[in-house]
């Protein structure tokens, strides 16, 4: 987003780490940023600090006047709101997101009639932080970036995605919509799961995190993710999150029978694995 | 270890993340560092950055000079490593280990005659690093030490214990023995657990580290951890481990199911308790 492709405002629908991050990238790149929150102090901090040209307006006002609109909001607010901003739609080229999960909301654009303009959007730059006061400038210097184009995309569609992501320092990867869901089960959900179940273990204990040495506060770190937006992204992919866990579950049985069993060959093999995927020789 | 205490000289058998970074903190601080190491090159390489003083011999000579003598080697090392320095322990005040078991090595210290000077220690520094490579300056700085004194223990090789630890940064706190290491194997060992299962789980789905983002990166780090040091510790500490590995289990089993029916109050309530336990509100 800048130079030939005439993108001169963008318009953001949520301002926490990652769509607040973006607002700032961008505006620091000299394009006109209009952004909405549903935490008025939010957008009243944006435009103070001067990442924000405006605020959209009630019933979306000034939405018209973007070329590119970005819904960086829990994925199962995403329908909805796109669904209320639809009659300031028409003008816009490129209509993205930033979910952790794409089957529910590319759904939702096509049944819109938004096919042609949505390109859905992914970057690997979340963590276990969250609201305005978490976004950073560079947040998506060298991330990776997945977009989901599909049939009915356009080719300025998808090379808008590309140019918005690209600009702010994303290394965009092209994926299929269910492929995209399924392979984040494993990479980002399965984890985060594994995290906050860990923590709720500790918790029954009466373990508090000051407990934990470096390592295991590493492990738990995620749990401090923001509940309501992990819940939507967990029930949003159940089937494939499911699966995943699954696994884990299996594979904790296995271990847990060779720590009491005395299978130091299993128990040995099995960290060799772990430790071969974690930092493989150079 | 420093002023009215007599310490001159600390023998460290062991120069890794742990006994390498105390060689370091005691030889800044003045103290007369004796190292042994199964790594010939560890002790060439701590003899030239000037933190050995001197390299123990053959059959640990040199060991009867030291006023402490530390262990700093995988836990089921320690109890064979003990009983063949025995010779040279007669002037020694204190025999202390770094170790994430106590129990074992608690008893082998007892069954050598040794239940007098030996206080064990626990300093919560490690990560998923390991060798010389990764010893510190400062590693202990406000670190949690935990030392398991006995009945058996005089109390001047508990003052040096504390003395030992509290020099270098570390927060002395005592617990017995047992209670430490089940108490270590929620907040320690089943970290490690959770975290090279995952690792495993994902390089069966040919998912490379890579392909995370910062979160999932976090859950994953200590899977890097030595194999053959952590199958020790989970083989030494079985039964707790395995306790603890089973309530992961129960509860991963319980969220899978909360995913798959769709009771989203329950996925809430449960990543709410997990945030509150990582992040409380101030």
């Amino acid at each position: 987003v800048s130079g030939g492709d005439g993108v001169r405002t963008v318009a953001i629908a949520g301002l926490g780490l990652i769509g607040g991050s973006l607002a700032r990238d961008l505006a620091a790149r000299g394009v006109r940023v209009l952004g909405a929150d549903v935490d008025r102090g939010t957008v009243d901090a944006a435009l103070c600090e001067g990442v924000l040209s405006a605020a959209l307006g009630e019933d979306w006002g000034g939405l018209e006047d973007a070329d590119v609109f970005v819904l960086a909001v829990p994925v199962r607010a995403a329908p909805a709101l796109l669904e209320s901003a639809l009659p300031r739609l028409d003008g816009v080229r490129l209509i993205t997101d930033a979910g952790s999960t794409k089957t529910s909301i590319v759904a939702a654009a096509r049944r819109l009639g938004l096919g042609a303009t949505f390109v859905g959007a992914h970057p690997l730059a979340g963590d276990h932080r969250s609201g305005w006061a978490s976004s950073r400038p560079g947040s998506f210097d060298g991330a990776t970036v997945y977009i989901t184009p599909t049939d009915a995309s356009t080719a300025d569609a998808v090379s808008l995605a590309r140019a918005l992501w690209t600009s702010v320092g994303g290394m965009v990867t092209e994926i299929g919509v269910d492929e995209h869901d399924r392979r984040l089960a494993w990479t980002s959900h399965l984890p985060q799961v594994v995290s906050s179940v860990l923590a709720a273990a500790l918790a029954e204990q009466g373990i508090a995190r000051g407990d934990l040495g470096p390592g295991g506060r590493d492990v738990t770190r995620l749990a401090a993710s923001s509940p309501a937006m992990w819940r939507d992204i967990l029930a949003d992919n159940a089937a494939a999150v499911a699966d995943a866990i699954g696994a884990v579950e299996r594979r904790l049985a296995s271990i847990r029978t060779a720590i009491e069993s005395g299978d130091e060959a299993a128990i040995r093999a099995w960290l060799a694995d772990a430790k071969m995927w974690g930092a493989p020789p150079e």
